[in-house]
């Protein structure tokens, strides 16, 4: 602990050189730092411009949070510390932000997926087939999971034991993790909690100005099946941000409308707290992204009402698959989803928004487009599957997987792909081409005419 | 009115309080800032940073004007006022601007697509083809319509009605729009004028530094029918505007070259004024952005010397059909189109820019590749649309509509995304990928082949 | 000369008034200058920002230098100059530079490609395939490969004689040059070098800060055979770099992790110095890419360790074709690549950069990841190519060229697009979606089922 003790001076010396006020960095965080200084100078670093450092949330506070109940715990140093910070740690200080999220249909990305057994049928048919299997051992399957759904969605980390290191101190140990490094919305962490804040909140600066910004978003919410970004970047919203955005406040709270930004960001809407220039609160915060949602228009065949339940594995339709809507789109699993109430007072919240520069005729009838597009790709998805559960039934397509099938592949993508991004389009005013030719109506009428012509071969 | 002359007391304060010459802004637009800037704040506040905010050009004054003209005008709070600004009504102060803009293709954008059948086949297999019927009202079909090829070309605004609505100020009356909201080129408005300034000049900023970036292009022109921004962005040009942009004065007229800027946006090519520091003009300030462009590469099986019309519904080639060309190449309807002299006018307006930067024979070398590739891009095209000619004529595919069987599909994609991504990378040495790989000839060759081995089928 | 020495005078005053050290700059240059400043001023003014500037290197410098060497020098108001400046021109003052680019693969892009007879049958069925004969002139062809392929790759720039050009001065002489412009990365230069640094340091300011930003890279490495941009700007670096990158110091020598910038770009992990904030260098610069790549993990069937020779055009599978692994992936051709000792030096290499911000156990998971799916994409590709190697053999499928039938571009895309993509993915943390719907995973195993069903039609 000399050793320590020689480090904390050291370090002291270096903090008041830097004019931070070493007074508010705990006894145990400067010891980190001395060290970790000039071993991991990246981290230090951003940690140094960020809120914690002036609050005196240093190393220790996080990684040496709740050591009882993280199985990833080991003495490092002389410290109990642990490597995996979970929002049950950040919720601490954070506790709504924390409260909210546990019930934010992300935080249960990782069961929502491996729980679900047709999108583990469709995910098996993306990831496995064809690798042959003595390339399949178990953890070269989780490993390829984890590089793929699972790095949006999160991955299951365990702890496998210790392992020994040399470093610049000599021989130390440190826990030997499965499913790490991963940093995906629903994490199941070994503290048995999940989700990863640093999704959104990249370490070490924690910078809301980075989680404001539609990049962030992006990181997850780009691809085909869900192409967020694409559209907003296009949408007019996009083009001012990206035209004008530097000049905009992405640090302030609250966040004023007109004052701060001139556009919003994904964040805005969704997010963030708003106020207008007189202090009045538009929209307060959230964590539950749904609360300014009523439909769900991805990841699914049919857009539908929110589910009321994060955990949506739990939904079953009246074919017993794990979705709300039965496969010819005529039935919902209405007692599962959120009603018509609930529906109008989310389009409401998020009414509120679009009202501080738009008219109320202007936002309503965005919203109204929105949903006659919803109606419209769902009624376009009907006739497509309507065609796909002819052949299924009739044995033409085997019904033992969904999606192992060239003419299944069209059929995925008509809706994983197509419809939905048409409903984003609609629902950002995003940019015509992506309702359009932009994995639009035209791929999807292109995909239609195959499903269509199939029998017929 | 009392209620407006205290209102107009209080936004005096305010203003006063802002530093904005309160002399200037009108009484009616005063009266309507002493509401709005409560009810819609980042309205006001964007106008706030406006130059019409400086020069006295308040709200009144655009959505007062020509009021008689109008359909949608309406009494609100004692004023007539009208929701949708116009190109006739900023051609006021802006006179020049909407000329160039009224004979510029663009603001016939909506009657180019609706009024041409060939692409009106094209619109029914995108828009509409597997939508049950009974949810094609005439208002979803228009809705649709809003959503997709209209979100760019523009929609008909027409006013349906009034209607009464709730407020914080009690119930009022305002018209009921149809097509709205849209910002379209080409919007069909309610005065009878075309087009929408706002496309590109968004409100209510109307801030050029805004319609000189590449993302206001961008908003139509980035999908695979029209790829310039993806191209513009992985070009030379795009890589120096991304990487020390921000330390561009996107602010000054004229716009210096060298100076101000040192790699051009869209804008710098197409239709802004650019100066030496000198003060000499290089090229003049244009809204019919042809001015520049001797060859359309784009919407068009075959790239073809410039329509002398901006109307191009008026196009008819020799088989009857709104395009320019014969479907086979080989005849184009010469007395509609730009002649060799005007072309070669053109080009050099275009090349008098480059050579800002670049030596004359860089410049001619870059414009006589262009010409190579449109050739032998249009080549392809022929070669292709041969084939399917020979198919249509044999009754092989049948010619009831050029666009509803699978390999019509392939043949539109070889030329509206192939044929014209190649072109544009070529117009903008614009990155060899989008004119390779990236929707390119990889891509044109894989459909051409499709195309050759149909008939053996 | 008389004119040279007034306008040396006229230079000499504009220098002055614009501060810059007249002293500096050459007698020659300033002559340039005097001309050049009001006929190119976008580039003198650029080369007035650059270091070049301040060091007194200007026009005659480098257009001046190895005269006798350049084929395209030529007689210009009384100097001996040539257009084409070239690697070995830079080499006068940066040796190291210029000798380790020699070293770098990109050096030899041109034969790389033009002496590989496959990637030769592949470019043909890229470009040429369907242009009618009579199109094909050789000036045509060089036309169009200049456009696609060797736009990235670099062009053969020849001097085809001299033409005249009227100009404000008269009538002047000026070489005539093929395959020009062109900035491509193994252009082969009139004075017999490889190469073209502006390529990534673009004229005339040469600034450091446009080559350590992605955007530079993403001129060639966008598309999807090469989707490296896409992949980096969805990952967390990108993010990061995204949202904050303009507080970051682009411009530093050395460039300080932590200091100057929070997540690196490209540059930092593939070229840069990187130093600690003590000073001390974390990694040296590097202009020869593969230091710190242990796979090449594109442009080829299979993942392979990186060859010794950067002439890629040398290596030889066992069935003789130039590439380093059988078709069958099973046999690599071990002589001609690294062996394991020099793969684990360049990971440790790329290790040390990665530990500025991310421990040990970390850096070694993530690059274990990419090894596994480097090995199970290998295997994926194995299983699609053996098909194709039994349909071959067969007859079923024509081996006179590998790139010409549906089938066997379906096979090109499923290892030159979705196996690089999602081999990118994981390489660089990038985002889930580049591995799974956008042009990975689940396209892959689209096209596997198509060839795997190939035989049975």
């Amino acid at each position: 602990m000399k050793k320590g003790i020689i480090s904390l001076f050291v370090v002291s010396l270096f903090l008041l050189l830097k004019g931070i006020a070493i007074s508010e960095i705990s006894d145990e965080s400067s010891t980190c730092i001395s060290c970790h200084e000039s071993i991991y100078p990246g981290i230090v670093s951003s940690w140094e411009e960020s809120k914690h450092s002036k609050a005196g949330v240093g190393c220790f506070e996080c990684h040496g949070k709740n050591k009882d109940i993280h199985k990833d715990t080991f003495e490092h140093n002389g410290f109990d510390i642990h490597v995996v910070v979970t929002p049950r740690d950040c919720s601490g200080c954070h506790k709504k932000e924390a409260k909210e999220y546990s019930e934010n249909m992300m935080s249960f990305a990782y069961d929502n997926l491996m729980k679900n057994s047709l999108y583990m049928d469709l995910e098996k048919n993306i990831n496995f087939i064809g690798i042959s299997k003595n390339a399949l051992s178990k953890e070269n399957v989780d490993t390829v999971r984890g590089d793929s759904c699972l790095y949006c969605h999160g991955t299951k980390v365990d702890v496998v034991g210790l392992i020994e290191k040399s470093t610049m101190f000599g021989k130390l140990r440190f826990p030997n993790l499965s499913g790490w490094p991963n940093q995906g919305v629903g994490r199941l962490n070994p503290d048995g909690s999940n989700g990863s804040c640093s999704s959104c909140h990249p370490r070490h600066s924690f910078s809301i100005e980075i989680a404001r910004k539609p990049y962030t978003c992006a990181q997850c919410h780009k691809g085909p099946d869900v192409p967020a970004y694409k559209v907003y970047i296009v949408s007019k919203h996009g083009n001012i941000f990206k035209s004008i955005g530097d000049k905009f406040n992405f640090k302030n709270i609250p966040w004023v409308v007109g004052k701060d930004f001139q556009a919003p960001t994904c964040a805005t809407c969704h997010m963030s707290e708003i106020s207008s220039s007189d202090g009045d609160v538009i929209v307060k915060r959230t964590h539950k992204v749904c609360d300014r949602l009523s439909y769900r228009i991805f990841g699914n065949p049919y857009a539908h009402p929110h589910p009321l339940d994060p955990r949506t594995y739990r939904l079953k339709n009246k074919e017993g698959i794990q979705i709300p809507v039965s496969l010819d789109g005529s039935t919902l699993a209405t007692s599962m989803l959120i009603d018509k109430t609930e529906m109008a007072k989310r389009r409401q919240n998020m009414t509120n928004i679009c009202k501080s520069c738009h008219s109320t005729s202007w936002a309503e009838s965005h919203f109204d487009t929105l949903e006659t597009v919803i109606s419209t790709t769902n009624n376009l998805v009907a006739n497509a599957t309507t065609e796909m559960i002819y052949n299924w039934n009739k044995g033409v397509i085997s019904q033992k997987s969904l999606f192992d099938e060239p003419i299944e592949k069209k059929w995925t993508e008509l809706w994983l792909f197509y419809a939905n991004s048409i409903r984003f389009s609609a629902a950002m005013s995003g940019g015509g081409d992506y309702g359009v030719f932009a994995n639009g109506r035209f791929f999807l009428n292109k995909n239609l005419i195959d499903i269509h012509n199939y029998q017929k071969k």
